[in-house]
């Protein structure tokens, strides 16, 4: 059939090369059941095993074809005691985060030229928005894991963490582009990409 | 100031009169501040102690005034056992509810011809999505009370309880009107009108 | 050709399991004779002998293919004396009636909290609004037959049916959760959805 | 109040100016009543005695405020006998014509570089799209009076008459630049300009 | 490959008919290469050896894959010393435009019922807005060649030159409703069209 | 005049606070003159004497009211020899940007979990593509100045650059977060910190 076959190739696309874009295609698919708008497994944890200490379970179209063209998605986070959820942006989406266990520091930082970062304490029942495209993050300040979960206003948000699209990306950004805008030796840069 | 007056008048006029539009003023307002992107307390159960045996504790543009035009709310759902959400619809949004509590069973109904009903029950951590518009409701089938969380796909996203708009309007629609469209006799709308 | 089967594909989705999306395929066909812009029939009166009393025929994206995209469609509706076009919502779509012979009672109802009825006596020549999702309906209060012509602001609006939709799902919708929402006992509706 | 004052302001503007814009003000105004909603006179013929023949009645967000955002309106057309309604674009919104009386010949034009001629001889009952932009017109071909009422895609469609924004622009456009677009003499220019 | 094919299609289709549309099928290809979001040549003057003296190159999604759904394209404005850009309008977007070189005056007119000229003579560095839809045009003043870029907000603008559309379809439009439409003889109407 | 001073009270508001919005305010104000379409001096070069070596000549909402919801904008970026426009995104629209004189070397990240780097040498007359939301950049590679003209999809873009958000945000990001995002020591953070 040829449309699953053109979803399906859409689908490796996604895991080949996963460039983003701002609409999706529009479901040649029939969804008729139950099971095209359902999801299990949101009440487990991430685990948070990794350098960052946290874990981004996420929900959108690919686990849920139903979502296609609707609009929103969502995630669960899990931050171990201290963990973070790095600065990063949805390049096609607003998050809304409710707080579900644990108390967080949560911010954003507004665009050129001001940098203003708007920062608070959240505590469990605590909601806070994230404006599209902008470089947020979360710590868990808490003495416990903390949880999460978090809506976005696209069914395909996208994530961009800044640290792994700049110093991780495949292949490097010429170290020499680096070292100049965050003003830095060249070998830090290294050091950094290294890592990534 | 005039633009905090006219968004004054426009928080009046959602309370008094509550007519949905497709589209929200753009924000004239300083939001500077984290208060804007901010609301506290969805960790807090709602008194399901009504007809229904629910409630819902919306967090949207009225709520956290830096949602405006961003395209995304919250609500938390609480259910009492065998409590239900009653057939309602969103006029602007899709939902996307998940399971913090309790078993549920989910249902939409798909537009005319086929009114078809896909239904679901979903556990903790389960998800599942309404699609704008469509009539959809949930039921507590567990032993104890339920809680979910819902992200709408709008900042204003509206909410119609079927059983109220169509027989606890204000005026009355007229039950000969009524009675036809659900082909039962004038003194049963009479009577389910009486309780609205 | 691909691009044909796949519409076609779609146009047996949309008869055999009709949810209703936010959006539609984008057009792979050919549109290139007047054909694809153009639909005949208008003129001719819909068959009202029917429980309600009213007919609704529309034009939209599946009658004239070259709508797709475009975000218009239109119906017309046929009112025997006395006839009803039930209480109904757009998912996807704001109403703009025009009455062409006779007499209506039109309203629609605002949401929650306020379910207000804006209601109107209108007559030939008289427009009125039905704002997206809301529900709505119009009476036929004249001595002949009435009718009317409805541009909608999709070319696949979707229509629901609140009677239909609420107790004629297929499958139903459980007995004891429209007894709860409606407040009436469970053998009234078995009773209703025994009409439907 | 401020808002009204605003709306007054807008609608002055639009008076004065009427620079086509491709969104409106959101509204401020405090629509609770059906008036906002409802336009009376669309069953009047149109005045025909002028030099096309043809008359059109407008019904959009400046004769309903209750259409604001909501992305439709309405326009009915009179033509007289060999009337007609001249190639014009709206330049937001699609057009759907339904012929209520007489005989129609309708076109439009592809964009370039076809310029391909979609038209079509249309009867009372018939249905025809005008795609979003493009240039289109109608002539009464049959030997009484015709009338059609359209949809627009907008509240706010817009109209540009093709022969009057080009050759009856205030002030004119310069004679040269039309002489060498038309591949015409000047001076045909000027005959056609001091038409208009 | 069925996506390619389908975009093939597409392609074709584009070519043979191109009618314009408001949306463009979403991506099924796989753009994994920069090449899909490259072009070059926009530094090579334009032939304007031609009846208007002008000649535009486009880079929309024809020439850029990668620009689907986008909403941007840009375009390569040539102008021969007193050649114009005929008067024309973008059925899909507004257009921006930079004055390279030269020295342009530029005009747009609003829409009905004012049709007000709003025109500038620009020079190199200018910046001109033609809002969405509205007839516009340019023509080199100066001694020597003059050059523009101009930016649109579609991939897929669509371009119709108001004197090939209205003069030059295919087929053309009935003389007798240009005659009226100018309100010339129907002489003058073969005269223009015989030219295009 | 309550709307320009609505108006004017938004420019103080993005000039002091600058938080972005996916959506600005309608025009209340009265577009009527050739001046709020224009804008003068985007031949001029920027000054590029600063840590990066490049200047940007944002040419958007801000300079030419008149692109209100019109969905487009400019800018005009300049490159001293090895100058770099440091990685940053466009929050609210994709980039179109082409090669005035020079030699680029330009590049984008795709998002998680891929962070492909698709990258290219560009010369004069070149076109690329940075998509919605995505980390890019630009380097002058060749040997003399180098000079570039961006249109970007919306009327209010915004800018984000990544160092400057991430380690020049006014308060700072807490230094700990930083180091764990970057996987750097702490002293490594406040050292960048301390540029910016």
């Amino acid at each position: 059939m040829e449309s699953s076959h053109g979803l399906l190739m859409l689908g490796l696309f996604a895991m080949i090369c996963s460039i983003a874009f701002a609409s999706d295609p529009s479901p040649l698919q029939d969804f008729c059941v139950a099971q095209d708008f359902f999801f299990s497994g949101l009440h487990i944890a991430g685990n948070t095993s990794n350098a960052v200490g946290s874990r981004v379970t996420a929900v959108n179209v690919a686990e849920i074809p139903g979502l296609n063209t609707l609009g929103i998605s969502l995630a669960r986070v899990d931050y171990a005691p201290w963990g973070i959820n790095p600065p990063h942006t949805h390049p096609r989406a607003t998050e809304i985060l409710t707080v579900l266990e644990g108390t967080l520091e949560v911010g954003f930082v507004t665009s050129n030229p001001e940098n203003r970062l708007i920062k608070k304490v959240v505590y469990k029942g605590d909601v806070f928005v994230f404006p599209i495209g902008l470089v947020h993050f979360q710590r868990n300040i808490g003495y416990g894991n903390a949880v999460a979960i978090a809506a976005l206003s696209s069914q395909n948000p996208g994530v961009i963490t800044v640290a792994n699209a700049v110093f991780g990306s495949n292949p490097d950004i010429s170290p020499d582009i680096l070292a100049k805008a965050f003003q830095v030796d060249k070998n830090v840069v290294l050091g950094v990409q290294s890592k990534f």
